[in-house]
């Protein structure tokens, strides 16, 4: 480990805080540190740490995902499903990173295409209504057959790992980390017919807002707008060719961290 | 009857012929028509005739709440729940509004109150996130104590009549319209412990969004877009004074109905 | 308050003990004590103290409802949602029962009848499939009229007090206690339709076994099984003359009552 | 294709009539028939093809998976899931069935390991409280780790294929044939945390009954009850070594056949 990029958010004075902590530790033991104060993340680095909340490990892992790099989240937000770390732990986990004293956890990741954008997501992609009072109708096709007309608030493809995200909130299961799969859940559907669909990791989802569309159409990946769609448009949905490393230090089994956290949310 | 109102959408070809055809069959019969031809409704009137989809219906429903006149719903979109005619029956309706032999159902109305802005609603109202991609925080009260903090895409009160409506997207229950209630249904709300509320008809509940959310939130009332709220802000849910007095044709059951529209809405 | 009834369950030495307490303590005030030592309950007594779970406090809310006297729950079981008083406080609340420094709540029961039989249900009245593998086609009826034909595990009409009982696990809403009202909740339906339904607390409701339903069924009261019904078998259900009569000492509001058990049972 | 099994319930007229029909058909050609009037169906055989409803279907797919050989579907029932023909198409499909025009669906099973017995599902394993009024309590285990402590109706745990079969009764999410898991569904869980879970397929799932269960519960494996559990005793589930081989003529897409089932099921 010789450079390191930290990601911070802005105006969590906290987080910044940890950070600063974390770049002075790191640089003691030599290690070039970029991230902060302006210094942008360059191409090449050996590992990353996210100090914030899930929006900000979302954020994380893509970077770490773009350039091939183990990840690790330390939880300074309210959420924190996929950090390994509360802040009190922190010296000791840069320790153990370090000294490579971790284990890594693949996850995989959707590419998101919309036009010509192309988006990386390692929870969901959400079409969805966006502020209009109207349903929207959606169309998806998973490798090219037909597998639903939807009138709804929205649609979501999620990961597993995105399946104890916003996919929990509009009814959908719980997916462990290996399960080899995708997930399309219905945001407040119309018909009472319309249950979340669990569908094979390698499938090609194709969401396509209805030609008659009236209102304009939201596209959200990992909770960040990215694109306004209009009658006709499309999404198209695969599994990406990156990944996320997830450093994991602790021993806790998946289910263990579900409960608890559920536990946590419902106060 | 001597006065009758026709309100119709705009740009739905349909509804216009079918309103030209029923205001010359009342006109000769000797009815004065209004509501058509840019023809304002005035203060006072007989009846209200709605002619389209459950948007028209709703917007029909609040015209004739407030002058206190029964209104016939005639189908001409695609749902339906609250109109008691389909098009080709039209003539055959009118000529039993004309003889009075219809039997009137009244449905209780929420009065929601938004800073000096107050709306009637027969189906509900509904605090949302509008098009932001974060979830909103709602304080609920119920008659000035707690009854619930969420985390969620939005909070919908409603009606026993929009219990079929939005609310059943969301979870909520059926809700016959006898009984003196209303509805609390929380839309993807974070934790799972959030469920729909039933609460006295009488009870007023105060939806107060965060004092620090930052985005801003959306007041939607039957469906309609009405007011942006900001962090602190709250509005204010009861029973109104002025109901809506459905006319029935039909002798079918109100559990017969739901179960014939689920099935349509579910093709 | 002269005399007093206490129920206790078998086998829970616990309860025992609280109970010969709380005996030895009326006792010593001139409180006629009935229920323990093989001592039955007799026709008039001027209130009842039930030291149990829930299972007991349904058990003494008949007894009350069927004497009109108030009733006191203590929560010597797991779940407690219709008591009062944890043990520790018991005698405080014996010395505020004695001095009347009590509100009492009215809570509304249900009359299920059966052939010959008649129960008296404070939560919910249940017909399910018993321990037969196959699912029991159930057709309910309200007020004489059609309300659903049903293929499920069971079917369950709850009073608001059972709203938050077997009907929540089911998928049923929560229903504040003054709402009049009935639930009928599907256990585990096989049609998507099928969904809770809110009716009027003063609707009749029948549930009719199939003509030609193979298996037997079961009925259970309150958690009590009572009958076995056979192909045509009918159950009628309505709010019962009698009803329950809760003592209520603390000031705590229902939903923040709802929300702390939610939160203990999730653990 | 010289010998083919035909399985039959008993009891359906329609189904032996029909069987009676296939097998006149099959020996104008040639094949041994086996499995009707007291003829036990070898060890050996070419395929075998089972007329009637689900419960039919379920147990020739056994018996196919236990012989290793494709299984036809022809439903006489009032689901047909699993089947591929309407009766009207019978002949036709014996056709294709002997002329190898077919492909063949592998569905990956269950083995179920109670005590000593050992039995296989091609849906689901059911772990119930059976007839008794009280919830059970279950441990899950998945690959040795703690997965949850449940007071419910029941657990539930089920192939791809089960998803649409009780598992959706019960709330559980659609799987798509393809995808390598197994699927936990709570029945009617006390606790509202508990969501279904898609673990990985080559997952070792135990189901341990709490030791202190005062009551017996009930294994079910697709839809039969094979055994009773008492305090202490556990089910094993894990992937069969063992699947089947269905026969597909038609080429409608899964979600087009879910989509059309779930429409039937709700009138």
């Amino acid at each position: 480990m010789q450079s390191i990029g930290l990601i911070v958010p802005e105006g969590l004075p906290r987080a910044a805080a940890a950070a600063a902590e974390a770049a002075e530790w790191l640089r003691a033991r030599g290690v070039w540190v970029y991230g902060l104060d302006g210094v942008r993340l360059p191409e090449r680095l050996d590992a990353l740490v996210a100090l914030g909340g899930d929006g900000t490990m979302l954020r994380a892992a893509r970077a770490a995902a773009e350039r091939d790099v183990p990840v690790l989240g330390v939880n300074l937000g309210n959420l924190g499903f996929l950090s390994e770390v509360e802040p009190e732990g922190l010296k000791k986990a840069l320790e153990r990173l370090m000294t490579g004293d971790y284990r890594e956890e693949k996850r995989s990741m959707l590419a998101v295409t919309a036009g010509d954008a192309r988006h990386l997501a390692l929870n969901d992609a959400v079409l969805s209504r966006g502020g209009y009072a109207r349903l929207i109708r959606v169309r998806a096709l998973v490798d090219g057959s037909w597998a639903g007309d939807y009138r709804a608030d929205g649609l979501l493809v999620s990961t597993p790992t995105g399946s104890t995200g916003y996919s929990l909130s509009a009814g959908g299961p719980i997916i462990a980390p290996g399960v080899d799969c995708m997930l399309i859940t219905p945001i407040c559907p119309h018909s009472l017919q319309h249950r979340p669909q669990v569908i094979p990791g390698d499938a090609v989802v194709r969401l396509e807002l209805s030609p008659d569309e009236p209102v304009e159409a939201s596209l959200q990946v990992d909770g960040q707008a990215y694109a306004a769609l209009h009658a006709g448009d499309a999404v198209e949905i695969r599994r990406a060719a990156e990944c996320v490393r997830l450093i994991r230090l602790r021993t806790t089994g998946f289910f263990d961290v579900v409960h608890q956290k559920l536990i946590e949310w419902s106060r």
